[in-house]
């Protein structure tokens, strides 16, 4: 059984292990590589307007996601959502449930749709299910990422409305 | 004859008082309605990584623009840019002016492509010179923008590969 719920302060240094070497690894997410743990966290806890983490029975963490208004004002009412799964929880459905929270906790916080800035192409099984989870790929931004590995790689800007 | 320069200290309030009616009309820009003088700024100045004023003969400030990375670290070599005609000045080519300013200033900063994130769908003008200067629709937002008299319409994503 996992279940997601608001991050604590003492989920912390569970959450830094988990997103570390997601971002060290430079393949899906645009931090720079050698991001420090303070400027990490400003980007996971204190920017976004909520953060989570997903436990198993046993209070261990198994992947966070952040949630955010994508733009100020005027654009404030899509929502902005960045996920990441424990390597050590890949294939139980992390990602999927924490899709699915994301979309009910943006609902309940007002937000009507829920938009993706930056899916790197080359992330396939991030965009089958984000696809799966009713997002579709709205553009393509041609050699938008600097993949660690591949060099220039295209990303996807994805969208959702969120139904009332 | 107008020209594009960097801003400059003293250029601020003439700047202000041609960005502040578009904030506050709520047709083009994201930012707050009622955005402070001092926010406005922080996110026109000091955010970016350079701003630029065009100047007439007169040295009077006719339009505005800044630049600034899209995304950090791996997405950083994309640049975003936002600029603002003077409403006493346009029909001048103010704004076809900055934007090629601002292509051949990116790429002389090192920047490969330039993204538009949110440009709203009714802004006809300005969707059509910014194809005019080669940028691509490349995504529709779907009600992401929540225009002051219209009510929620969609918004483009626009991308253009600068050529080396």
């Amino acid at each position: 059984m996992i279940k997601a719920r608001p991050i604590e302060e003492a989920d912390w240094q569970e959450v830094w292990q988990i997103i570390k070497p997601v971002f060290r690894a430079g393949e899906t997410y645009p931090y720079p590589m050698d991001i420090t743990e303070d400027e990490a966290r400003r980007n996971w806890i204190d920017a976004p307007s909520a953060t989570y983490v997903v436990v198993d029975e046993n209070e261990d963490v198994l992947g966070t996601y952040y949630i955010k208004p994508n733009q100020p004002g005027l654009g404030a009412h899509v929502a902005n959502c960045g996920y990441i799964v424990s390597e050590n929880a890949r294939g139980q459905g992390v990602a999927s449930e924490m899709c699915k929270h994301s979309q009910s906790e943006a609902q309940a916080q007002g937000f009507t749709a829920m938009q993706y800035n930056l899916v790197i192409s080359t992330n396939e099984g991030a965009v089958r299910l984000w696809q799966s989870q009713g997002f579709k790929i709205v553009g393509t931004l041609t050699g938008a990422f600097k993949h660690a590995r591949l060099g220039f790689v295209d990303a996807y800007v994805m969208y959702k409305e969120l139904a009332p």
